[in-house]
């Protein structure tokens, strides 16, 4: 086992009808600045709810953050909060939200220019703004960790920061606000979820053990509801309730304490939906079984260990049995009805080049566990997604 | 799934040479008391290896808290904290200095008398000292979490408080510390861990599949190292990190979010060590067998599940599935050098009246998860468990 620091101050409260608790949560003197996407929480009564528990506290809303937040989106929330002296923040939403909310959170007191956040990964971080969360959308964590990733439309770049100053305060997760969302959404975030685990997990073995069972616990359950979810006529409460609480789960540091971490397929991935405006989860699905694929050497004792303990195969070579694993995730994609071709998505080799050449203007030279994943090992696994 | 608040701020330091790490995580202007149970903090060299950390800060020892800390011990550090004027403590032991640290940081500014704090289950405390722990028995999991007992000698009673105020604020867990630890005492941890999270398991099912897998996760990974933590002739620091971790994660609220909760074992053993010094982990290992037998009804569905992910137990109808993962707990215990009945302890039918009368006399007549547990119950198990 590797050492490692866990440290995860953010309080959840998960639930049925546990938005009224906000108003235990926020401080009594705070003007709050409530941030949203699109006009879905006002429409769902969601944002109505959030106004209710906020009682007597001035509050007002950001409403557009768009998916993959825009450096030049959240400034103009930045400028809002300067200008009318908010001191609490309250996301509402999914992890595009909940993104815009740290840095938003950092970026009120930054002296400087705020863009440097980016351009530091977050280690020039002094102090934040609190905030809190009202999860709507299961998939990417950001609810309980520190990590957050802004996109500059301009550049074509997403760029990930993190900051033990961005924890939420608190995150509100009440499994039936994710009702009302399209199955897309589901389906990306089952998907995301298992990406973000198989992350932490695929590399080489450490005798983490515990760590292991951690992630392939969240893998089986993603397998185990991912379908469910997606062909349930009604909304299974204790199924939406499992997908939220193991999407949290699967990035807020916990399997990944102790252990070494990948995250080639990410970096990869952000880069087609900074090109292409393919979602996030979408762009996972494409890399990362020709990624699993292609590292199957170096990756070979621990994908013996998930084919056998998250896909139940225990027959066959070596080989055969890493083979049938890396199919046997390209099908669970599949049938999340998430398309694992880049041809799916209306690309085809020429868009290759680009991608290379976004991950060598961004540093991405040497990914993964070992720092193998060099550009030529990225075009192969590219092309092999095709 | 069950609603439930999840709030963890304890910043965990692990691994190898983790000690020095304490320069940095207590404040610098901090006067500090450093808490400890016998000589061998000092003897093995990690006292003077926390001094060290400590740097220019000023410091002291209160050595002499006993397994199952006693109050009026912990009211002499009280005590020796007040006149010291020292603003900060540092818990260097097991999970029975960590909890008379708890006690001692919640009673230092606590206005009346501090008994009341055991008398109304910590819920009036209002504040505490900032407290950090150096971790050396990895057992109890109080290093990461909120709780503490108190044993009252003269009324033979163990006292169990809680309050949010009482986390530590960080603490180091090395593994290389239990190095010199008696085979006896890491036989304990294993038993003390196992029951802990079987308390949170065992119960009935509510459709929260990872919160299961992760319970499960924790136990098929005590299964796999107990054994060879007990005949390693040299220690192995991975068996000994994944014990410290997973004692840890077995009782820092994590497993038993969104799932009933029995504690029944705990309740009946914290009598027979207050009445007759039986080690803690002990106690639990007498009790558990007989429970589980006694309540294999109420518990069918897990107990089955149990002994299929658990034991690997799938034949058989389902009575003598159950029958056989009670008998594989009993066996690993027992295999773990740790006797499992009364009268291997030296206690016969005659301690049982006494037992009863304690559980009665401190309000101990609901128990489980389901509140069935009453002293006709317990009388029975223990009468199971001669």
């Amino acid at each position: 086992m590797l050492n490692f620091d866990f440290h995860n101050p953010t309080q959840i409260v998960f639930g049925k009808n546990r938005i009224a608790d906000i108003g235990k949560l926020v401080p009594a003197d705070a003007k709050v600045l409530i941030l949203v996407g699109g006009a879905s929480a006002e429409k769902t009564g969601t944002l109505g709810e959030v106004r209710e528990a906020l009682g007597a506290r001035p509050n007002s809303t950001f409403n557009g953050i768009e998916p993959n937040p825009s450096f030049e989106t959240v400034m103009k929330a930045v400028e809002q909060v300067r200008e009318g002296d908010f001191n609490f923040l309250l996301a509402v939403g999914g992890g595009s939200v909940i993104d815009a909310a740290k840095f938003i959170a950092a970026a009120v007191p930054f002296e400087g220019d705020p863009w440097t956040i980016l351009l530091k990964r977050g280690s020039n971080i002094k102090s934040a703004l609190p905030f809190g969360t009202v999860l709507t959308l299961p998939a990417t964590g950001s609810e309980m960790n520190n990590g957050s990733v802004i996109t500059r439309r301009d550049i074509g770049a997403k760029l990930p920061f993190r900051s033990r100053h961005v924890f939420p305060l608190f995150s509100v997760l009440d499994p039936t606000k994710t009702y009302t969302l399209p199955t897309q959404q589901i389906a990306n975030g089952v998907v995301d979820a298992f990406v973000h685990t198989v992350e932490q997990y695929l590399t080489y073995p450490v005798n983490a053990p515990v760590q292991d069972r951690f992630a392939e616990s969240l893998l089986q359950t993603l397998v185990e509801v991912g379908p469910r979810l997606l062909s349930a006529t009604e909304p299974d409460y204790d199924d939406r309730a499992s997908l939220m609480w193991t999407a949290t789960l699967a990035l807020n540091g916990l399997i990944g304490a102790g252990v070494p971490q990948d995250w080639a397929t990410h970096m990869i991935g952000h880069e087609l939906t900074a090109l292409h405006n393919i979602d996030h989860a979408r762009t996972l699905a494409i890399v990362l079984p020709s990624m699993l694929n292609e590292r199957r050497v170096q990756k070979h004792h621990k994908l013996l260990q998930y084919g056998e303990r998250v896909w139940g195969i225990q027959s066959g070579t070596d080989d055969e049995r890493i083979t049938a694993a890396i199919d046997k995730t390209r099908d669970f994609f599949e049938r999340m009805g998430i398309p694992t071709r880049l041809s799916a998505y209306g690309l085809a080799a020429d868009a290759i080049d680009v991608v290379i050449r976004q991950l060598e203007e961004h540093g991405m030279t040497k990914l993964s566990e070992r720092g193998d994943v060099t550009p030529e090992v990225s075009r192969r696994v590219l092309e092999a997604a095709l």
